[in-house]
């Protein structure tokens, strides 16, 4: 057997998310099924990690193991051939040793959050931008988020559902970047909780529109509290953008 | 009476286009169905020009008559708010005089046309860009696209099914601009004719991808012969972006 990473970019929307569940389509389903019609055996697509109901990506990775005979070309062209969905796309096929492993081998994940700043709403990025029609100062949200970057226990800003053992995540990078009417939150780390950057994100426009000041964000994270940070963005703005290994 | 012009942004994926048809649900058809619902009343809404079935516009603009209760904050607000559809957004209501009409008074119209070049298809554009595959080259693409430029007989790249008198067009301009993968052609005119801009645009691809040369646009302009163009472009590809007064 041999093992493939495979780079994958999705529309998320209306699908149940990466990992596999009864109640929908997922993102793994679409590709192991494709996987098993291109193979004829049952394979395993491994993600880097999971993404929720409604989150995007340019560029998740994944690890599967197939047959000797597939080659780097094979692999991404028969798995978009089998794929019987449009909003799942291989980008990329790239054999890698046994030993790589798409989740546990990551060494950095990257993902963009988008917001669309304007009064009214948009018809043509509405899966794909939370709209939020109060100005944002992005200035004071790079203050706020600046609180938030290298080694923290993240407690106040984890979703209650998440299984990771540890509370505590370093985070490398958080940008904040507008262009036209449009506000990108990009951020960067080994690894995150579940819904970190979404509740980042909600917290941090409390701060853009003047209702927290960004020091509120650092009394948020010191308070290992879910209840004291701010609400969670919804999943539509979110894009896992690049897994780094 | 008082006539209002709106700006309207829609996503015309599985829409019939702008105009009303029985064969399935149009832009004007939605906010034909909110005005009524908005003022109790048959109200005609009035583009500056038809799209086809999936083209998408960040910037149409019709007018339409309400009676004189009604001013800019409740149109805008009370047709978003009839939409029976996410597709289609009202951007801005402004009154004007009962002079102005949104065809015939529009002096200049914009258009934005997306090529995603790159060789995998895409997930997240799939409805927004046309997917090109071969590598184009833009400077080649816009020479081409110089020899459109002026008052013209544009009979090689108007649809037969196009309704205008006269195939002479006036194109103010026609940039082809990249960024990253995705390569934009932006045109300005009066008017244009029917599927013009995706004549055009199949028209520079071929130059853009090699097999002709630039001056064959010019050779095929002056063939006053459909059959001597390029293939049009792909509707989804196609955004109304600007209609000036």
């Amino acid at each position: 057997m041999k093992r493939f990473f495979i780079t994958v970019e999705y529309d998320g929307t209306n699908l149940v998310g990466w990992q596999k569940q009864q109640s929908g389509e997922s993102v793994q389903g679409y590709l192991e099924k494709a996987a098993m019609a291109l193979t004829g055996r049952d394979v395993l697509v491994q993600g880097s990690g999971r993404t929720d109901a409604g989150v995007h990506a340019m560029g998740q990775v994944a690890h599967l193991d197939v047959p000797e005979k597939f080659d780097e070309k094979a692999i991404l062209q028969g798995l978009n051939a089998k794929l019987e969905t449009k909003q799942v796309k291989v980008l990329e096929a790239r054999h890698v040793s046994d030993e790589m492993h798409a989740r546990f081998s990551a060494t950095k994940r990257s993902y963009i959050y988008r917001i669309l700043n304007r009064k009214v709403g948009s018809a043509l990025s509405r899966e794909f931008m939370w709209h939020v029609p109060y100005p944002l100062d992005i200035e004071m949200m790079q203050q706020g988020a600046n609180h938030l970057i290298g080694v923290h226990d993240f407690t106040s800003f984890r979703a209650s559902a998440c299984q990771a053992k540890s509370p505590i995540r370093s985070i490398e990078s958080i940008e904040i970047i507008k262009q036209d009417d449009v506000i990108e939150l990009h951020a960067s780390a080994i690894s995150f909780l579940h819904n970190q950057i979404r509740n980042i994100t909600g917290t941090l426009v409390q701060v853009g529109r003047g209702k927290w000041h960004p020091d509120m964000v650092l009394r948020a994270l010191e308070a290992k509290d879910r209840a004291k940070a701010g609400p969670a963005a919804p999943p539509h703005g979110l894009y896992l953008s690049k897994i780094e290994f």
